[in-house]
């Protein structure tokens, strides 16, 4: 199984949804990390010292990581054009699973731009005849699913996993973002989350996922694992 | 597995869930069906004939049937004392997954109130104090999941599985409701529904759930069927 | 009295409110059906075939037909300039009724951009000082519905409509598309969508609408059919 | 035609939906107020002296008017037996259209109580065998609408109905319950709000229905009114 | 100033809203615990020892305590009856603000009804007919704040308030219900929550509020401090 | 303190939010409105004639003005980089309080495109890196509220505010745009909207504000007012 990652800037899928990344990895299955900027807006590091910690990062996790230009850090836009470059990723990686910032319009504008981009590039990877694209052989992806960065707030989660077993190797991703650590707390309010979730469900961290289809089982008896713990 | 499903009257599981039912029984688990009237207020059918086809359409199912009286067909109450007593019938099955008719107002108010009367048992049954149950050990059931019924409109489904393996069986175990075959196009209603959710999944029919509690993986890829076909 | 239907690409109109035009066109009413792409980007079909179709099916159903150019197919852009020029084409045909595709996000993107440039050129329509449209005369609608075109879930519908007596011209104005008979299974689902919400309200099929204003009428008796049926 | 309005205080219909009983007695068709209370908590006026103000006001509308004894001014409790005994009325009067008050939670727990019980009275209505009420024929009403009393903020309704051609007989209707112009300025809210409906719509005043079940016509153009004016 | 906090059962207040109980009390204002049952249902700890733990945790936090008998833990019930005995505490202590459980349906149920109750009893007590309790003078509070007791997701609070200064005295006051500590990892979850939205506005810990009602300021320069912190 | 207030158009303001501006100027506080187009689609007036119309009001008002060009009236776009130029307002007047339009999608699309970018803005003035504003020091605001236009219907506000002590002052601001009283009713839909909210908290008028983030407070009872009427 291959997983696409997608985060708008450097440290998005590391403090959002590594240890799903992590935990695929360990299992045989394959993932990449798709970064739609450098960062280069923010308060701490330069563009290369951001792409060189998200570099190490991936090599932390064991994912395959790829930089692409849609014109810079709190540029991202969501149109036609974007969802296209974004459908070209598609057929070019072929995965089963797509990770993307989910779709909350009061967060970082670049968040929800590339969330709708992913959306939406699910879908024209699959029409043949998109000019743009008609060198790369059509692919459905199976399914996408949204993650959360670093909202405060939110909604309940619609899918739950324990992140337990790979708390450290989750630790470790996070910090490859030195320069992240001096601004902002980010890392505290990502493992508050985690913690707060875990505790929900038994656990000492988890993650939530939001669902753009109807998760599809063969047979309810296949869902094995419960979220119900208060 | 135990599956234990909650029907107001006793053509409900047949209409809304018996698929799922029929589905865990050739795997191998086990299911009980509770039938909290007999339908007494109904045009057609006397209380002893619903009941007879209620029991033939189980024994069709594979499925354990039980029939509680709570005051009679359009007598179901939400209250402490109707969930004390549904938290008692989950003592005494232990079931892994409850299914109950969802929660949507805009219905047979027996249907309301049976989802509610569940989903507040299934928290009563793990208090073990509670005087009425003492003397049952308690249970911590592991899914709630809520079936639709006879609604004509309504939300998206959370989860949605294939029924095209098991559609004859499906078909047989409703059409042991013969009283209820005269009045409303009912089974009518149930098909285009079970037609139209399929159609959407690629498949011949489909049913879907609602979910209360957020779905619980230890990994993404554990969920392998994909409900995008549009 | 004129109603415009607008489709973002040749077969939307058709799938998703063709029946609603049929009915109006035997009530002696007027109807334009505007496509605002050719299928450029679909599996089958070339961009000329596709309009072909369209107009074939135009006949059929009795209704004009005008293609505009907004980039193409999978290229629509909801935008103060996209907006505009649907204002235009409002101030052009005049139209007591819009009926455009509905804004739910998870969709073709085309669908989504459709809808909302219809809204908001429904109301810059009737800005006189606008000045890309300044030589065409100030109209405004009475009327915005939006129609569904392939989604497979969704919310309850506002209005509904029996489609029974013009299923046969319906499904004469699908086929017409037979291009897109060949890939996805599309008039299935449009035929199994009809059927539940017919079957839901005691007919053979339906289709329902969402509005974006308040339903007016002068007194409640006006409104004489009821969609009561279970 | 007949109209049923329910009302859980004396002056709830008056202060709620007067004006569309007014415009449909003027069509020739008929009203019946039924009053669950006869205000007996209030601050001011007797339960005698309330009972006597909203007789005026249904002779001042041209409404047939009864009272029904439910345990009292805030006393109203939705419960199968008093869904039960809404039906028995509906079975009595056997009305076309029913009025009740809407579902919100959050306003006088008697307005809540009578909505939720005449949404299930109205279904309960329908089925011959429900013991209580088999002396009376089974009754399916056509169209169930929500109207608002006191409620000081809320959603957009549905529908919308200009109230300027009854304007006076309205206030007429209102001012028959003088015991309740002495304490909060009840009017002057419903009056409010009627003249802010009335200019979003370009009339003088207007009020609001919501709806239970979709808005069914034979075809869009059925729908003659506008409700855009902004 | 005067606060009037409910909890169901005896840990409730302390584990859902007592910072902001000892954050009023160290202002001058005045607080008072209104218990409804006393944990009769738990696992672990006798009626006694759990009404002593209250008893010991509202001294801590310098608070009145009563308990009421509603028919005991888990036999709460939203009526016309609870809503006017609790009326009767409002008219007794004549509160300026009240704090009650909140009202998601999906969490024990004796704590939706409790806030459905104190929603209810808020305007009973202004109704000075109300002949269950004529005796004593009518009571308007001036706000109703929602708080959330042990779930574990939920939506974005109204409003939040910084825990930080009375972290300790929190921990004090939950540490009381020694019997609880047994089972469920309650503190944990309570303390995960805290911490999480804390992280969110730049604290050590918060609560968050929903609201009845919207909030009332004389002016926006009145709300000083920010919940914007990423 | 200082508040900045955003139109779209030269009376949005006045229309929408004036009476706040007024009471903070009256308390000492300042205020700045920025406009974000010269309103050269309307029906009535010249964009010299708004503007100037718009300059009175604002000395009326005793706030600053300034307009900005992003394309005139009905081609205002969010983007990041319309979202970029208005983060550089933010910095450069470096407000405690941003008033933007509602981000309710039906509505003039310019009101709905304003919100979208100061909200975003809010955010992109904080991050020090970005490259088009950087010589510009950064700056957090401490509040984003949103107020409405003209909208006809809509949800309940999160916070009211009594405009009574200055409907004066607002009625003169408003009285300004000459121009616009002599199309639609603009100024009677929003004197009935604030007459509406008014009768609903008690007081002759109020407004209503959206949030974008939970209000902050340091105790419960620094909220001192009611708006609990009815």
């Amino acid at each position: 199984m291959k997983i696409l990652a997608v985060g708008p800037h450097p440290d998005d899928v590391e403090f959002g949804c590594a240890p799903l990344l992590i935990q695929e990895i360990r299992r045989g299955n394959h993932a990449k990390i798709l970064v739609l900027s450098k960062g280069e807006a923010s308060t701490s590091g330069t563009p290369e010292e951001r792409a060189e910690e998200a570099r190490a990062a991936a090599r932390t996790i064991g994912a395959e990581i790829d930089f692409l230009d849609l014109g810079g850090d709190c540029h991202l836009r969501h149109s036609p054009e974007s969802s296209i470059m974004m459908a070209r990723q598609i057929r070019l990686y072929r995965p089963d699973i797509v990770l993307a910032p989910n779709l909350d319009e009061n967060q970082h504008p670049d968040h929800t731009a590339a969330g709708r981009m992913m959306r939406d590039a699910a879908r024209l990877a699959r029409y043949s005849g998109l000019e743009e694209i008609r060198g790369l052989p059509a692919h459905s992806i199976g399914h996408l699913y949204f993650y959360s960065i670093t909202q405060s707030f939110g909604a309940q989660p619609d899918i739950v996993i324990d992140t337990s077993p790979v708390e450290k190797e989750w630790e470790a991703a996070m910090l490859c973002h030195q320069t992240q650590m001096k601004t902002k707390a980010y890392i505290d309010l990502v493992r508050a989350r985690a913690h707060f979730l875990g505790s929900a469900i038994g656990t000492q961290s988890a993650i939530g996922l939001w669902i753009n289809d109807p998760v599809r089982v063969e047979s309810i008896s296949d869902l094995l694992l419960s979220s119900r713990n208060y």
